[in-house]
């Protein structure tokens, strides 16, 4: 067990998007110094960082210099190059743990690794060719869904299947690269779960958030999600399940699907080992934040609040949306996040909303 | 009315203590960027800023070229050189409106303006000589203040006189500058009211707090004051009349002293022309902080939400109390805020923290 950073250290996060200019208000607020280190120019969390590196991924002698410099490490994306978290490793410790990122990175491992611990997943089989992706369809059933082992997020790298003839066309479409074949769960809904982790194994966690996606990405989240007692139980054992077996340490978001007309039974999607999308809502609605949480995590302080004093609603600005933060800003009862990011291209997250309600 | 200044513009502070720190940390969840003027290295506020100018308050210069790269100037302190605003404003628009700030600094020109509205104060008198504070003692009655006309704050500036004979030491152990005598209110409380007026003259308000001072420096915060609706309307009233008399745009605080044994009425003792201390419980119980409705107010957008979520109270962190940070942090129910200050002198406000209660 390591002590406390005190206030004053320096957090070094790898990336520079909106997750971590988030991180970087959370940090100020304890009275702790950010370094973003990003492989672009002017990354959003750039803004409001102490200190910045521009530097590629694989840049050993550029990390092992940022590692030198702050007094832990983090992340926040998810397919950060594990050489890059081993490099940055020899000079500073690096939570959350690099296993959870090699977990996280292959969709192969990541259900191996989940059906090992006797956690429920979606139906699956490896596949590295045409004749691997034939024989495995007619197990799996139709729909199916063909997803990239590795690089896939907001839905891209990913193909439904309907019919056996659709085999190859689907194959190519994702370059035949390593893949997974899955088999396409029925839900009444997708909640996750964001938890966090402290050095000492201190498991707290948020609500459960009831998400929606639109062409793939998340569009809103709610808490809380509409489903019973029982069901919030199972859904934090799971994720605490999953914390407790990467012996994680910060915040860690697991997504599932409430298997349609069986209230409890839960089917895990994704494991994200960072701050997630669908806990966004915490910011306003939580005293402290998943923002503030996983700094706390990592700089090994005690965990904050993570109960709730307010219902709350999240929603997405994505793309030209953005061109709209007038509406945002005067909507009663909400609040407005932007990422400071300058071109609004299609898909891409450009900030969010939280409206609140009292507590039910 | 000026055009709302987009996302991605430059909000420019002269200051870089906590209140800039805080300002910085409320325009990034708009998208906007900070740039922060300070005549210190390393203040608190840089570690957030996306630029930063070390320069005096004097070097019309530096001021110049730092109000041609922002949008807009605002101020975190409010002894600021009037000639300083003057400087600034020839490149950039600047709010508060310099007025609020020469009444402000100038408690003589503070307690006239005051009076001209029909507000009102404690009974005075400007006082320039041992002659003049000789001849006024016996009308004010003791125990009197003598406070400087300018430069006070956090108690600083002033000495209580408890007799005739007291008056040349008085004066001796201020300096001799100009002052004001001023008679003791007997009040039940200090209550102070945070209101926001926009570019249109829109005006809101904050719950009123009530304050408790500890060595002349804030100690604690609470919402709600227990004070009736009627003293409630009373005190808006009053903010409101100053903040449309000064023309003024953004973050406006006065504190108030409610009399003693006559329910509403209130006697105003200090307007301050920024965001303030006693509105820091803003931050954690009110959906839109008194941080970034300051920053919406001087950007030209919409207002946001005043309205309080939950009951708070907010007690300073002062000198060596900020080693007790473990504490704090874990405290249940509360959230910690720390401004990143690295000497923790006596007197000097390190953070703060915030208690949430259900809203009553």
């Amino acid at each position: 067990m390591r002590e406390a950073l005190p206030p004053g250290s320096t957090i070094g996060i790898l990336g520079g998007g909106q997750l971590g200019r988030m991180l970087a208000v959370a940090a100020s607020r304890l009275g702790l110094k950010i370094h973003i280190y990003s492989d672009e120019p002017d990354p959003p969390a750039f803004a409001v960082a102490a200190a910045r590196t521009v530097a590629g991924y694989n840049d050993a002698d550029a990390l092992l210099k940022f590692a030198g410099a702050v007094d832990v490490v983090t992340c926040e994306f998810e397919n950060v190059p594990t050489a890059a978290l081993e490099a940055a490793g020899r000079n500073a410790p690096v939570f959350p743990p690099p296993r959870a990122f090699a977990v996280a990175q292959d969709r192969l491992a990541e259900k191996d690794f989940l059906q090992e611990l006797g956690i429920a997943v979606a139906p699956f089989a490896p596949i590295g060719s045409v004749r691997e992706l034939q024989a495995a369809l007619p197990g799996i059933g139709f729909p199916a869904l063909l997803k990239t082992r590795r690089f896939g997020y907001d839905g891209k790298g990913q193909v439904m299947i309907r019919s056996q003839s659709e085999a190859e066309a689907a194959l190519d479409s994702i370059g035949h690269v390593p893949a997974v074949l899955e088999g396409v769960v029925l839900f009444e809904r997708e909640i996750s779960v964001v938890a966090v982790r402290a050095q000492d194994g201190t498991l707290h966690f948020y609500d459960p958030s009831e998400n929606v996606h639109q062409d793939g990405i998340l569009a809103r989240s709610r808490v809380p999600a509409p489903i019973s007692a029982t069901c919030v139980f199972e859904a934090r054992k799971i994720a605490g399940k999953i914390a407790n077996a990467l012996s994680y340490v910060g915040v860690i978001c697991v997504e599932m699907f409430q298997r349609m007309g069986d209230g409890s039974a839960l089917v895990v999607n994704e494991i994200a080992p960072r701050v997630h999308n669908s806990g966004h809502w915490t910011l306003d609605a939580c005293l402290v934040s998943q923002f503030e949480n996983h700094i706390r995590a990592i700089a090994g302080w005690p965990l904050g609040e993570t109960s709730r004093h307010s219902d709350a609603v999240m929603a997405n600005i994505i793309g030209a949306d953005a061109d709209r933060w007038r509406d945002f800003a005067s909507a009663e009862g909400t609040s407005l996040h932007l990422y400071g990011k300058e071109e609004a291209r299609p898909g891409r997250k450009m900030g969010h909303f939280i409206r609140l309600y009292p507590k039910t």
